[in-house]
């Protein structure tokens, strides 16, 4: 490359191969099926190239996902230089069966897949395919791939429909999962800079040291919301470091840093955890704008901010 | 008056006649002695002198005391024009027995005095001068300044020192109330456009509207102070109006509203009851600090208000 | 005194003398119009004559009233011998003008009252005897017993209705009250084995020591009502002895310990702080059931116990 | 079987295959290892066996674990017939590399395991054998075994110590994962009426739905907890069923249902969320007490119990 690039030509980065669940999510940003993107094989890879400014950002998954590894996924965030979670993608779990043109069904003896997948499609299989073998690979995409090699251990692969489209292998079957209508949810991550626009539906996520492991001291941070009222839609408790009793709590709140209510509470959080991480404000997959009480509200926070200045004196 | 008087020659008023309890409290302030002041034959009668600018500040009782009809003078402060409690003082409930000059002991059938002192002087009474009948007064200074008038229905008066000193009577008895070290409280009321420089012990009066009746409705309020660390001194709830079951909370919080966490508990308490009033910042009569845990102190709020900003590229 | 007296026998007493509006309150006792009555010249005599058992029980003002002396009556109560409030009453505050028989308002240069009494009938002395001098007496009650005695220093008294019923004289104005509408609140004390039987709207009064001065102390009491859905009808910080700083909250709430959501939360309140005192549960004068929600209804208490008895095989 | 047999002949279930981290954790159960075992495929299938009373209890992995599948483990407990943690187990997660004997290290060109195993070493494989290539298994145990069979497809397998002495396999190295210290966490699953008895250092875990999406519903949960000293050592939200907004708290916490405070945290839990589910109480395997302040210990309960009940005359 002779010429310096501009930020524009940044690639994205994805949890890998081509034609995951992650790549569809990814696919769901506005402008990223027209630009670059490189899978990347594990969430540090594809964090580190965010940090080191090879990718413009990274899409992963938050929750647990067919493609596994997944409750890690904000710690790693929130553990080294920071980063922001600038958007989240909502993703149905849905499985195809692929096999090379020309085989059928009845042809099938050995099914490639990610253990995750096989053990999502039990039903399915048990009903259709009763006698198949389970050949595991590393992902649902790489046992798609593996189909086009030579020779490959297995007639048929389960993989997400995106690959079947990128590698023209036939559909035996389509929406082959156990659990109709689940959803995987993951989430773009970038450099700090980027504060997305508040939308009136969005979502912001903390990590937040507990202070002190005593009776309470979960509820001293939970007060900090409640007081401002503002709504949790998501806690975890997460052990930090070797020490037993030490914890964080990984939390998403409804609603933006640029919410008066929001920024407020952050205020109040930070002074009693000062060590708080802030992963971003974004706008909601769902696109549902939270229920505000009127005291809560960004007018009421501007009137008794005025009201305290003008006894100031201020 | 040929000439426009300045501010410094309003005189003060207090709850009269001279020689009272309140007065004492009065000489407390600082310059006072040297100023002129009036007495008043009630609350309401020395809020509308500072009201009307007749009067620079009221010394007024806001604790139980001998003087009486206390419990409503905060009701009193807050219900009209915006007035500002401007200091505190502290006089400890101490009585003596006075006559004219020549008069003994022996002498004394019948003494006169206010219900209040008369009750709070039983026990002496009952040891030194069993059969003494009681005269009531409408204060114990009038009970002292009959004495001077031409043939009283009493011999002796039970006043305060003060009274004594003022009217040259005999001092017959000293300390002669039955509950030693009793103190009453009282507060220097002015309008507002003084508030006093907080001195790091200092004292917040406020007038709280309580929302809702309804369970909870109080400690939102008081979650309020505590989310801050802020300490209560004293609470008092009080029927507002005509209608049952509508409450309005008089506090006493420690902590000066040039505090951030008193600033922020007022920020945060307006929101949920917007019609709360704000009596005064001033110094405590006791000097005594308050202890502030670190993530409590300005500074905190400081480092909190300052990361949030950042955050939102302010 | 040769025969045992059976309980019947013993007299109420209530703060006199005869007339007073605490007599008023009295007399809404029922039973109380044909049983005995004595005066007592005060709180602590009339609460030395319950407990000593001279006394069946005691009506006493227990909010600010005309008699004064009030804001210590729960402090009292809760101080020596336990005893119980078993019952409140509420009673009108309007004052008569009484004479002589045969005087005329005309006649009246002079006008004997209670201080207070005085104070709060103002604004129709100002417009109908504006030149009327003051006599203070004792009690209101005092002032009209004062114009039977031979010579009395003034033509007319300002006094309850009933002390003019009692005496004879005659009324020359009734409702003189500057604050049309005000009541007073009493409560009738005896010693504890009478718990008065819920009615459905009760109120149960309670004094309870502060743990510990610091912040968020009296949040942890009022957790205690909150989380029961026991609404608070009145608290009162009150200081404890010689200390600085040391605080017992005087609290009505509504209901009756007999309703499980009252009695699990003095259970609660019992561990927090165990030297509190129960002065009660009783009926409210104003009848008002309060609103509860089904998740703090007796029901919800039975089956949640039950279900941690069943899955403690008990 | 031509005999019933005892409940002391029912087997252990497991995840397995034989060898995994899951049944090392079952080993450390009192008489697990003279007991028979079972291995079951999955979470669901070993559940099933308890509930259908074929197996005496199952031993599953409660955090994320190498063996995967992990967070749905408590929702699969708490979903059907009515199930108990009977204990926890804490299990080193530490690798070794298996090859059949006579096999070197520099012979290892494929090596077989389970995705989530390959993740964990790839430090130790970088720098001591960074070419060989990762054949994906369903288990470690599976990849272990399959170097018995006839021409396995890699020379050397990833997997826990204990399948390595079930099989005879050559441990090559040991120690090899890249994350020194961590541990998984695993439970026994059991039917009700089996309740441990209390240690003095147990937990209790719950399932607890979420009353109504507003602010401060989650803390009304976990006043519950605070208001007894009862400390969470583990909150996680769930999302129940298809509905967006509907959660579940699944939480352990300090103590056992034996404990009053945990008792006492549960009744009211009751109340605020009756369809909550109790998943058992049990010794925590580190064995570390709690601290308990005094007021929450049993005694105080028992005190405020006779307490009120006294006031009751029951």
């Amino acid at each position: 490359m002779t010429s310096a690039p501009g930020p524009s030509t940044l690639p994205y980065t994805y949890l890998g191969p081509e034609g995951t669940f992650t790549e569809s999510a990814l696919l769901q940003v506005p402008g990223a099926a027209a630009a670059p993107r490189i899978p990347s094989t594990n969430t540090a890879a594809a964090l580190a190239k965010v940090r080191a400014g090879e990718a413009l950002a990274a899409m992963l998954p938050i929750e647990n996902s067919i493609e596994g590894g997944v409750p890690a996924t904000l710690d790693a965030i929130s553990g080294g230089d920071e980063l922001r979670i600038l958007a989240e993608a909502v993703v149905p779990v849905s499985f195809v069966l692929v096999a090379r043109p020309g085989v059928s069904l009845a042809d099938v003896t050995h099914v490639g897949t990610h253990p995750h997948a096989w053990a999502q499609t039990r039903d399915w299989f048990q009903a259709n395919l009763p006698d198949a073998v389970h050949v595991p690979s590393n992902s649902t995409a790489a046992a798609a791939y593996g189909l086009l090699e030579d020779r490959p251990a297995y007639q048929a692969a389960v993989c997400a429909s995106l690959v079947a489209e990128r590698t023209g292998l036939a559909v035996l079957a389509s929406g082959i999962e156990d659990n109709i209508g689940a959803v995987t949810r993951f989430v773009l991550v970038g450099r700090p800079g980027l504060l997305p626009a508040p939308t009136g539906a969005d979502k912001t996520t903390l990590s937040i040291p507990l202070p002190e492991d005593r009776p309470g001291a979960l509820m001293e941070i939970l007060e900090q919301f409640a007081s401002r009222g503002v709504n949790l839609s998501r806690i975890e408790s997460r052990p930090t470091g070797q020490f037993l009793g030490h914890y964080s709590f990984s939390v998403d709140v409804d609603g933006h840093i640029g919410d008066a209510r929001v920024a407020d509470a952050l205020r109040g959080l930070h002074r009693v955890s000062p060590g708080l991480s802030f992963l971003g404000s974004y706008p909601r997959a769902d696109q549902q704008p939270p229920v505000v009480h009127p005291y809560n509200a960004d007018q009421a926070f501007a009137e008794a901010d005025a009201w305290v200045k003008a006894l100031l004196g201020r």
